[in-house]
């Protein structure tokens, strides 16, 4: 199987109370691919300048990505400038230099066109459009988004929305397009749109998925070791489409967000792409057992209760 | 077994965006009693005044609280008034009148002093420690807190936490105790301090808990119906507290701080404690099972991936 990314290449700037980054590689479209390229193949839709430089694209063909969608132009890569507090739930932007990425236009070539998953990142809605237009019929499409496009380019977005299957969204983003506060009513109003799948994304408190009525929850991987959280999100994502790709139908979507999790988790750890590179097969496995004792409820002790007919009383 | 719970009986004045509520029934002692005594006798200690409607008392009375404690005074019971955004996770307080609260000293009825566990609500820790001075030797003690006292009463406070088995206490809360941002290394920097259990509350997004070395995530009970989080954290310690009690040595923590959070879940559905009286030992229980359904984590996913060796390449 086969998932297709697009979405943004950049050389991020980012200072945290843990250090500092400077043009250090980033962006959706590299965050999701090292993540899903962990579980299957990943075809990458993007674009960089003549400055992107050559180890990064070593890095990700290292890793079985293919890059025959990924446009060189003449100019500079999309950079990106941001800072984070203690709080890295929320990152403040500081700068942004659209560069190449201003006049992108994705272009499939022929072997892209027939993906299985495909992974609609964080960008114009019209281009997430011009990229549901090239693609013939995939199995899954997913779709993330920011308040910039919820915001100013409503219609459009809404219209990729009733295309898609899935949604991967953060919670303040939920809540500005649905106009919902609460995040279950507010999922709902989004399934109402069409997708049957939707993924709410809380930052350190971990996700919540609605599968058509199915609701789940996944915490954040615990850990103290977080530098950095940029590309979080867009890691996450990986793990989760990357998870599903490799699966096929009936592969199990809580599986997929305990995926997303961990690889969230290894990304936070380091700038840049460091924590994810690391990732392996072999570390991402021990996460997803340790997530899973972490968050394991014995679903016995109320049939003990009543057996043993204490404790319980009004 | 026994549990014994000494805080606020108070009445509040509460405006959210669903409602509003004059002068009802709350504080501390009241929502952990309502919650504990689902699962075990209970104790109460506090004072209120010559206002305190009977039928307050009518109602604690009812499901089985031991008021043997509660002191009645000359003048008005404590008041609240405090008001919530759509936010719920933070309350604003808009007035504050002691009232006899004023002048509280617990005192422990002689039936009281030999309580199998103990709760420390959110008070000044000097009554805190006069509480302990008073019980015999409790299996568990547990406190709550909040940042007036952290800032105001650091050094009694601290003493209290040496001489608890568990602490119980909000996100914030910790931060500000230890110092630490991230909640892992605030929990084990307050384990330092002797308590090997340590439960941070996260309001709608759950709570986290340390028992010496193992971790424990549990998310908040996925809920659109939310009125009033008031009483959420003290019916949390409620049904934690009122659980560990009914099972005694060896009693699941897990389970504790799943039945935490459900009670806490009934209890932000409705104005005071609307939501709370109507919880029923069965809706309890079908709550738990919900709760472990939404967090269910498939531990046999890796054994098949790696058994089917398919999907997962580097």
């Amino acid at each position: 199987m086969t998932c297709l990314v697009v979405g943004s290449v950049a050389l991020d700037t980012v200072d945290t109370p843990f250090g500092r980054a400077v043009d250090a590689l980033g962006g959706t479209a590299v965050y999701f691919s090292l993540a899903a390229s962990l579980f299957t193949d990943v075809q990458l839709v993007g674009v960089v300048g003549e400055d992107f430089p050559r180890e990064a694209v070593d890095m990700l063909r290292n890793r079985g990505v293919d890059l025959a969608g990924l446009q060189v132009r003449r100019g500079n890569t999309f950079r990106w400038v941001g800072e984070y507090g203690y709080d890295m739930n929320v990152a403040r932007t500081l700068d942004t230099r659209l560069n190449v990425f201003e006049t992108f236009r994705p272009e499939l070539p022929e072997s892209f066109r027939r993906a299985d998953r495909v992974f609609l990142g964080n960008i114009d809605p019209e281009l997430q459009l011009a990229v549901l237009e090239q693609v013939a019929s995939p199995a899954l499409t997913a779709v993330d988004t920011m308040n910039y496009w919820i915001d100013g380019k409503r219609d459009q977005l809404l219209e990729v929305v009733r295309r898609v299957g899935a949604v991967l969204i953060n919670e303040a983003e939920i809540r500005q397009l649905t106009g919902h506060y609460n995040v279950l009513d507010a999922a709902r109003s989004v399934q109402d749109l069409g997708p049957e799948c939707i993924v709410i994304k809380r930052g350190e408190y971990g996700s919540m998925m609605l599968n058509g009525d199915e609701i789940c929850v996944v915490p954040g991987f615990p850990t103290a070791d977080v530098r950095d959280t940029t590309g979080a999100g867009d890691s996450f994502a990986g793990g989760f489409i990357g998870y599903l790709d490799a699966h096929g139908p009936g592969a199990d979507l809580r599986a997929a967000l305990v995926f997303g999790t961990v690889l969230a988790s290894f990304t936070v750890e380091d700038f840049s792409v460091g924590g994810l590179a690391r990732a392996t097969v072999d570390s991402v496995g021990e996460r997803y057992h340790e997530l899973a004792d972490v968050t394991r409820i014995e679903a016995g002790v109320i049939q003990r209760m009543e057996s043993e007919s204490k404790g319980v009383q009004v």
